[in-house]
């Protein structure tokens, strides 16, 4: 034990009991048919509306901590709860209900020449632990993906938002009873002690993966700590590449929504890569664009236009989240894959070219989740790739890249159908 | 860094160079075709051919070494390469060179209503550490599975087999180099020190996935200690239900395949359950046909049959990889699905029954990555399942399950091809 857990509360007594529990309903959840998964969801959707003032005033108990003790507004917005919000979730739930039923898909079939007919089929994955921070939300998203899929789920919401998690969380539950399915199922670390955290992330015995999804620090301390797998995004370091084949005033275009339309999200560009032979008419068109937005470069980006102030070392690394871009000025489609290569966080990049050739050169070489071709890195998400829903986005190689969505929270296993065979 | 790597040899180091050198060749490989791939690979066969006398000298200072250490037959055995077996392993690279390239394949494709157009495509891995032991010819496959799924590869064979493993590297590289690959593609780590292993496991920046294959502590030490993504599979206790409503005979015929066809591979059988209904005529039958094969039970199955041992506790959770089988006889489907669900290492079980119902059950709630219906568990096998060959098995649920083959050597990322789409 490290010094962290060494306290008097046993956190790892207290998560492995929550997940042997997990573990036994993940049994049951996996051959739960459809009809009675989404009767679990439509149910914990009528008891968050029914439950929608108690929710508020929960709410309000977290609000005011928070406000008290001195967090931001963005954080308190995050937080907060009110009749709309509530019934959005509701809403999402019922959506969740509507999406096709991932588990039991045929990924493959053969058949072989001694007469065994073998199938890959989509089963779930286990357990799953969702580690998030102040949006009470996203524990009742990430429930009903979990469910929906056929997963168990332990959920440890941010400690500030404890008394609105509480009362999701039994709405939740309030639906997985009344569809008859064991309420274990949806499963909630109900205390602020961070050690919680440590103990979910090292229980290989029942956890089968965990995802976080908040800042970089709670990211960052998941993959540095999780003895059990994980689908995690550290960065969104972004790059928006402008050939010298491309369509100037598309790209610009193009440009100021991938940079603008949301600064805070994961798919938002971050940095500008231009190629010499168009810098010249390019940039001064982008900045016009861009208007307010503070663009950083190198001198020879300065040069072409005074309005870029000079990058520092660390700016072609550092994922802003904010109305900040990066540019670099390269000679040609090969220093400008060496330099996303070198900076990229592999989660998502676009090539701006009327060059097909270049274009495909780009889709095949740049090795991020997601790659694109004349649209805005924005698009990079799950509801915009026809998903229905994401949990979060991955940019490991392992399992699942990208928006993760119900199809990604499954695993699979092989169905071997004989009538006697026996290898020779 | 802890008391192991604290050694005058820097294997952090060491490792980290030859890992991130991979980690360029990755890059190159990824978007090479598939004819300079096959080039590679049939160039490297030639090579093995045209250097048999010289690899099977050195190879001959491993086998004495070997000797001289007191290793036993079985291990010798292994570690031994003749002409036959270079030449074994020389058409293996060739049989790899034929079988359909796995990246670039199209998983998925759709168009959006704003005329996104977006493919899940497959890609490589990245750089993949291989961790093995004895048996010289796990290198040559390996690296050959990985050249053809584009990835790049480090190898860590046994130290006892050194000297076999330098030369046939080399050779592999010679084909790599012959097709304008880069050597680098496959790579050795060429030290005995145990340091370097633990150095590969930890080294997430540069490599993305370590597969060890050999004996338990192996691969134990692998899946406790490894930073990096993993697969692999600790134990190979597969289960063979027989039903109330098995062909006895039939299920005498297959059991006595599964458990003896060869002992010592992961899909053996080492653990019969039957329904109590039939245990009276099944066992006796079972033993009949068993021959030697040594058989444990508890109370109620030596009861039905003398030759029948006692079980001890630790019967139903030991892979014996040997000719000893462990019984158990339950009341029902019911307890049989739980006796498996708390021992199974999740790699094979199979049911033998004549009751359609009963089999659909079986292959829908046991949660392993194979499952099967009146057929040996020794078919759980890459090869008996199409794939051409296999790196090892996975038992965990996230990105393979069971046999490790091409396709399970690629990643994907999604190709989004627009006009200038913004998102709104």
């Amino acid at each position: 034990m490290t010094a962290e857990t060494r306290t008097e509360f046993d956190a790892c007594a207290y998560v492995d009991a929550i997940a042997a529990k997990a573990e036994q309903a993940a049994r049951v959840l996996a051959s739960a048919d459809t009809a009675q998964k989404n009767a679990a969801l439509t149910r914990a959707a009528k008891a968050l509306r029914d439950n929608a003032a108690r929710l508020v005033e929960a709410n309000g108990l977290d609000v005011d901590a928070a406000k008290a003790a001195g967090r931001t507004d963005a954080f308190i917005d995050r937080l907060t709860l009110d009749g709309d919000r509530v019934e959005a979730m509701a809403t999402a739930l019922e959506q969740i209900a509507g999406l096709p039923d991932p588990i039991g898909r045929i990924l493959h079939e053969t058949d072989r020449p001694n007469g065994l007919k073998i199938q890959r089929v989509a089963t779930p994955i286990g357990v799953i632990g969702m580690i998030y921070e102040s949006r009470p939300n996203v524990g009742a998203d990430a429930g009903a993906l979990c469910l929906k899929s056929g997963n168990a789920v332990i959920l440890r919401g941010g400690s500030e938002s404890l008394n609105s998690t509480r009362i999701i969380i039994e709405c939740m539950r309030e639906g997985l009873a009344e569809a008859g399915l064991p309420e274990a199922a949806i499963s909630l670390i109900d205390t602020p002690d961070r050690a919680a955290v440590g103990a979910l992330l090292s229980c290989t015995e029942h956890v089968d993966l965990v995802i976080p999804r908040g800042g970089k620090s709670l990211v960052a301390r998941v993959r540095d700590e999780a003895k059990v797998p994980t689908l995690l995004h550290l960065d969104g370091n972004c790059h928006f590449y402008v050939h010298e084949a491309a369509d100037l005033d598309k790209a610009a275009t193009v440009l100021t929504n991938a940079k603008l339309r949301r600064t805070g999200v994961c798919g938002a560009t971050e940095s500008l890569v231009v190629d010499r032979k168009v810098a010249g008419d390019f940039l001064p068109k982008a900045l016009d664009s861009l208007g307010a937005c503070e663009v950083r470069g190198e001198a020879d980006a300065v040069k072409i236009d005074g309005r870029i102030k000079p990058a520092a070392a660390n700016d072609f690394d550092t994922e802003y989240l904010d109305a900040i871009l990066s540019v670099k000025v390269v000679d040609g489609i090969d220093e400008a894959l060496d330099f996303i290569a070198a900076h990229s966080s592999s989660h998502t990049e676009s090539i701006l070219t009327e060059d097909a050739e270049a274009a495909e050169r780009f889709l095949t070489e740049v090795d991020s989740a997601v790659v694109m071709h004349n649209a805005s890195t924005q698009f990079s998400d799950g509801g915009e790739f026809g998903m229905g829903a994401e949990i979060g986005i991955a940019t490991g190689k392992m399992h699942a890249r990208g928006p993760v969505g119900l199809e990604q929270l499954t695993s699979f296993k092989y169905r071997v159908r004989g009538s006697g065979q026996t290898r020779p």
